[in-house]
């Protein structure tokens, strides 16, 4: 077991109607002021808007609105959003919504305190020094941006999809109800599953020995998600099914599945490539493409581990390692077909020509490689996109 | 699923030689003068004393020392340190040690900043509004004081040992390293493992319906800790089987294994019983001792839970699900018995004559029942405690 720090202080209130205690979990942390985010709309037409502005009303806390976040969430979108946050001295932002309308404030709540250009955190040019707090009502179960100290950002302006990790930017509060996801479309919520299985494998993968307790963990989340997956997608108003994948939202994403192991999301890095580029490929459908692929290609470098998972994670019984591992990626990439998740780049509509400019993108021009099950490369990298293709 | 709060705040530091760190952490946080509270002493014979202080001293740290620290922490300890704590202003409670000193720091923390006096929190005459910080040490691993909102104390002069539960008492920060686990005893090493399985057992069997990723995550902690101890027991410094069940630790009381479920621990109730009339019993011992007994009495109230447990915690392989119960009852009581803890009241050098004092004090003079698988009163708990006889 390796050395590792675990610091996951996010308040989360958990459970039906809660986001109608809003108003009253802001005052209670003594906050007048805030900035309210939201994406396209859609809390207008559920009338989640209106819960959300009522209760904060009820508690007199004075709101600052900036709607329209977009899916993978655009810098020019955050740069409006601080100069707004600091021209109004707003105390808190809220975030009502999934991943992208979290990691937006999550970036607002750092250029909010801040000097420079947010983009300067992104690439390393600054280092977060101080935020303000961001608190949120979660809307899709998937990125686990409620409790993790991460959140990525899109430039279009230069193709580029970059992440940030700090604790600076841990929520202060998740408001976490079920219930909200239920109007989440089988295509998002398949996404939202694909993401939240792959913070959790990607942490189960990295390169170092079994950590008895983290790896049993990891494990168990990983099968609930999958059974609450195969409930949720005939039935989208099952509530139990709801909750098991949005509280696995939070857990796969706030460390506790990768105490005491390496900590990377490599496969990540690869995706964020992707969507970096092709901005209509949503973060989920691009990790279940990816992640089959990636095991096709690495796992003969730890058959163990991949037989280890293939028999804890998805049932497999075959006593030959070799047998059992290929029987369980073959099980992922099934799972992640049968809740309609693409597994080519043409089904994404992308021609197989453009993998070259995605390999120089994850390797940021062949500068860096990333390290997984092994070190992937230039090379490596292209044979996994390749597999996409098959 | 019930709806649920989950808050852990408290900041991890885990691994090798984290002890030495501990001025630079306390430094970080701003803090300059602390309260250090320790036990009997140990601390000074295997050199943690030396580095602490080192460490202190090296971040220009000044220390107020309040040692020795009794198991089942006692409440006229307590007011001598809030005196102290009061007339040196410390800022911080630094608990080096296991449940009991990190205990007794939690409830320093809150005297140090309130007029009345400890106790009246204790009994509910007064509710706690503000505490000093308290971080940690762990020396041992048992309690999960080091996580939790939680912290119990003795009165001698009146037989009584309560607790108390507040998210003001939760460390702001835990130092775990494994490797200071290495010296304790088996006897208290054991008492440690029960001490933690017992904190994920009684939150698995609250009466409410399967919650499918909780269940599963403690059902995996639970192995994970039996499978640790059967190495421990053997090998007391092997680093991975101390760093699974010191996780664990922290893990089992800091409600992760509760959420979603109804959260009580009424086995502790009777433990606290027990060993507040008898000083000499050790809390994981007594909880060693009473888990059997009370799954005896309460498994035919809910055989699906108890064959549940029996399967995925003890691999119990029956299919007939009251005979898988019974297994599984027999494998715990074994596995107990098995790292050397006491089974009988006998054990503990008690009376059979002691039964109905215990009750008494169980029950607070029949004026309460305690809800587990089924409402525990006087007669319930009287056959408990005689089943401790067996």
């Amino acid at each position: 077991m390796f050395d590792f720090e675990f610091y996951a202080p996010t308040k989360v209130f958990f459970g039906k109607g809660k986001q109608k205690d809003i108003g009253k979990i802001i005052s209670n942390y003594g906050y007048k002021k805030i900035m309210l985010q939201y994406g396209k709309g859609s809390i207008k037409q559920n009338g989640l808007y209106d819960e959300i502005i009522t209760s904060l009303a009820q508690n007199n806390i004075e709101v600052v609105e900036m709607g329209g976040v977009e899916p993978n969430p655009k810098i020019q979108f955050v740069r409006e959003a601080v100069k707004l946050a600091k021209s109004e001295n707003v105390q808190l932002v809220l975030a009502v919504g999934g991943g992208s309308v979290i990691d937006t404030a999550k970036y607002t709540a750092l250029g909010a305190v801040s000097d420079c250009d947010v983009w300067d955190f992104v690439v390393g040019k600054q280092k977060p020094k101080s935020a303000l707090p961001v608190g949120c009502v979660l809307t899709i179960a998937a990125a686990g941006s409620e409790m993790s100290w991460s959140a990525v950002v899109s430039d279009l302006s230069v193709n580029m999809k970059r992440g940030l990790a700090s604790d600076l930017i841990r929520p202060l509060f998740a408001v976490c109800n079920p219930e909200l996801t239920y109007t989440v479309s089988p295509y998002q919520t398949a996404c939202g599953i694909s993401d939240i299985l792959a913070h959790t494998i990607e942490r189960y993968f990295t390169p170092c020995d079994d950590v008895d307790i983290t790896d049993g963990i990891a494990e168990s989340i990983l099968r609930s998600v999958i059974s609450a997956a195969n409930v949720v997608m005939k039935e989208p108003d099952n509530y139990e099914a709801r909750a098991n994948i949005m509280w696995a939202s939070s857990l796969s994403h706030n460390n506790l599945t990768g105490c005491g192991r390496i900590n990377a999301l490599p496969v990540h890095q690869l995706e964020h490539a992707l969507s970096g580029e092709f901005d209509s490929v949503a973060h989920g459908a691009g990790l279940a493409m990816l992640f089959p692929a990636w095991a096709k290609y690495v796992y003969t470098y730890n058959i163990a581990r991949f037989a280890r998972f293939a028999r804890n994670v998805w049932g497999v019984n075959n006593a030959d390692d070799k047998a059992a591992a290929e029987e369980g990626i073959k099980a992922m990439s099934e799972f992640f077909k049968s809740i309609g998740m693409p597994s080519t780049l043409q089904d994404f509509g992308i021609s197989n020509d453009s993998i070259e400019r995605l390999v120089e993108l994850c390797t940021f021009g062949n500068t860096r490689t990333i390290n997984s099950v092994i070190s992937l490369g230039e090379t490596e990298i292209r044979e996994i996109f390749k597999l996409c293709t098959l």
